[in-house]
């Protein structure tokens, strides 16, 4: 896919294991939450109904124990272990959430995620997300996106390898 | 579906045509620029790429010939003659558009367009637009949402009979 520069901040890495089992990490909520966030943070409670337009929710912990605000999405297209889609700026059913008021990040993207298999039955993992403004992607890319996403990936792969 | 009355507008009829005479109007471009706006309006161009992240775009032209912003959005979901979900508030490849800019109209909004089949061969059409906010719900409304929707189904049925 084509990248936007201004808006697009992109993750990618070829990992050990195969695309079924990312695809498992990444579509069960009792798997999410032990690889979704870089500990000590912790995933304390997490929905997932994987259609066109399910829910996608979060909810983050602190390491200190406090309870973040929810991380409500929906799903946007589903291709079993290959791709991906997702977004926080719409709730489940395709509700539009109100402008810039994403209560856990304060910007709205778009996640599209692919799996390519490698002869070796590893897998290329390649996350694009694209923002709804320049800014939202700067604010992204500060909080530590590459970093971030690396560290979830390791511990994602440790868990299901 | 569960409305919100601060949000919803609904439109419904029971129509005469069958839902596969529908569909065809709604996703043959050549079809839809011939009743998608009220004439004396009309459509000049009109894109449909018919699945999820696809381009849904359409140019206005007014009775006096002037030519109006394009309609970007981009298909959510699609069910063969039975659901249609599109918005405007994402552009194609399921980019979001910057926020409350929408050249067209000014708000966001995601069509949840039902037909169901009735005994007589006809059709029950229900479309839900969920709106992003009250204003735009407002606005939708004040524009004459019920009666534009209401001649454009009239030119639909009338061309589809």
């Amino acid at each position: 896919m084509t990248l936007n520069p201004l808006l697009d901040l992109k993750f990618h890495r070829e990992i050990s294991i195969a695309p079924t089992r990312i695809w498992e990490g990444w579509t069960n909520p009792a798997t999410l939450m032990q690889w979704f966030c870089p500990r000590p943070w912790k995933v304390i409670e997490c929905e997932i109904d994987l259609r066109p337009g399910g829910i996608f929710r979060t909810v983050m912990q602190s390491p200190e124990g406090t309870r973040m605000p929810d991380n409500l999405g929906c799903f946007l297209a589903i291709e079993p272990r290959q791709r991906l889609v997702w977004t926080n700026a719409l709730g489940p059913g395709f509700r539009l959430k109100p402008q810039a008021n994403d209560e856990g990040l304060g910007f709205f993207f778009v996640v599209d995620l692919r799996l390519e298999s490698l002869p070796n039955g590893g897998t290329n993992y390649t996350a694009v997300v694209m923002h709804q403004d320049a800014v939202g992607k700067q604010a992204h890319e500060a909080m530590g996106f590459q970093e971030g996403w690396g560290i979830a990936l390791d511990q994602l792969v440790e868990l299901m390898k």
